[in-house]
């Protein structure tokens, strides 16, 4: 069995970490929408000018993926993960645009040994990505499966 | 103002739509999380294989990402959409393959005029994706904001 740096045991309730940085990029905020969101606040510099956001910003589900390529460099992938059940909750709080310096960091909220299996248990965390303004721009409500330190 | 074909009246409370339908391909999945997901189970076929997927799974933010495509396509493109605040609750239930079908349907759950703004008001929906097996694969709960029919 290959060795991780990151247990269950590794998740201290209350412990914030952060996890990594990332220079947000206009042109693949509108290579992500014209794919997976194609609104013309994404992908079309025009209309996003005219529209309600003053120009183009990045789809919610583009600020999520890029959080998690935080979380997996900054710890998932030097981990004892077995994959997560999803999310409990998500908010877009500000516009993210290109050029903005978003923050992530990731806080251990619960800690639950699971029941039926001695080996692992369920980690909820709450992670944040904050712009280069120090404005909360979004938050992911997560929940994985690690496994335990072995004996 | 542009005339849409969906305004918030149009969400009636209790009424499914199926959205569309979505063919996964493995290639895009490798793609996709090589950038934003790059756990092993997501990027490497071999070490997919060995581990407890069996082979390469979708990133559940593609999964997510696939499915917002199919809402675009399937009304939000033609909605008085101002776009939402977040979701409630994602789920990965079962892995999403290259080669599955998913059916992507909406469902209106709650419909709440805004108080402050009578022109407005927020839908929240139960989006599901179930694959050629009739699997249940994802869930999100979403809320939009979107605009009511001008009089």
């Amino acid at each position: 069995m290959t060795a991780h740096r990151f247990y269950f045991e590794d998740f201290l309730v209350g412990r914030t970490v952060e996890v990594g940085q990332v220079t947000v990029d206009e042109a693949e905020i509108i290579e992500f929408a014209t794919r997976f969101d194609p609104q013309p606040f994404h992908i079309d510099p025009v209309a996003a000018e005219k529209s309600m956001f003053g120009g183009i910003i990045a789809s919610g589900w583009h600020t999520c993926s890029m959080m998690m390529r935080a979380m997996v460099d900054g710890y998932l992938a030097d981990s004892a993960s077995l994959g997560s059940p999803g999310v409990d909750e998500v908010r877009w709080l500000k516009p993210v645009r290109g050029g903005d310096v978003l923050t992530i960091s990731s806080t251990v909220l619960e800690s639950v040994p699971s029941t039926s299996r001695p080996d692992r248990g369920v980690i909820f965390t709450s992670w944040e990505a904050r712009n280069q303004n120090d404005e909360l721009v979004a938050t992911i409500k997560g929940r994985g499966m690690f496994l335990r330190r072995p004996a």
